[in-house]
């Protein structure tokens, strides 16, 4: 297990994690709780629906990008989430889909306020077996730097 | 149960639904699940977090703000989500916590493209029972205009 400091955060690098199977029974259980649609709880309703099938709520579908960015390796050093921004969920999630997730560094920048810190966007495509992109967006976090080993002295 | 096509959706007007009571074991299965860390799925190790105490995994907040929006009424005809934008978890959902779901059309425009459908932007806000903002983002959905009767004769 690797974790990264803002200073080893390249720009442009890729970290993957996956897949993830994603089964009716769990597309269905998550629906029913929280977004009890037809299309996401019923497949006779989701066989009638525009989708011509059983779909995962968006909602469930960035829960398992949450999943995926948990097992990401190498990780960076978090200290907080700032914002989420561009999400789109161009492609919907069907079971038996295999979901990968890949992040990228899109950039990075030292905090003004903080020394012991920097900014970090983070560029996120989740996508299913077909290589479509099933959710994409941008991730906004406070990465811990590099403790100054000589300033700590 | 009223929905409203485009032309009713009025500028600044707000929505509402809620309140959502959010349990320990609720937000403990749901991180089990999707995003284990131990400030999300154990109290012991959660007292000891910074968080000082259990708190919900961002994609639980999310998936609860989906759950309301189902319920919000009246609703819109929305046709598909484009986007979610500004997506800012600024105070973390704890166990007791009820949760309302507020939401305001912020901008609207008619397709350029399709003369049957419009482009509504909804600033959403879910706050705890102090008022306090546990998330809040910007939503973009193409919902349906009013059929023409005139034209459809």
């Amino acid at each position: 297990m690797t974790s990264l400091y803002f200073e080893e955060a390249e720009v442009g690098k890729l970290r993957t994690a996956g897949p993830y199977l994603v089964s009716t029974n769990e597309i269905i259980e998550f629906a029913q709780k929280y977004d009890p649609q037809p299309f996401h709880i019923n497949e006779e309703a989701a066989a009638r629906s525009v989708f011509a099938g059983l779909t995962a709520s968006g909602a469930h579908t960035f829960a398992i990008l949450i999943s995926l960015l948990f097992k990401i390796q190498p990780s960076l050093r978090v200290l907080a989430g700032l914002a989420w921004d561009e999400l789109r969920l161009p492609i919907a999630v069907r079971p038996g889909d295999e979901l990968d997730l890949e992040v990228a560094v899109l950039e990075k920048r030292e905090s003004k306020s903080n020394s012991d810190r920097g900014i970090v966007r983070n560029q996120m495509h989740l996508r299913n077996q077909k290589r479509e992109i099933v959710l994409q967006c941008i991730n906004t976090v406070l990465v811990a730097r590099r403790p100054d080993v000589k300033s700590s002295t």
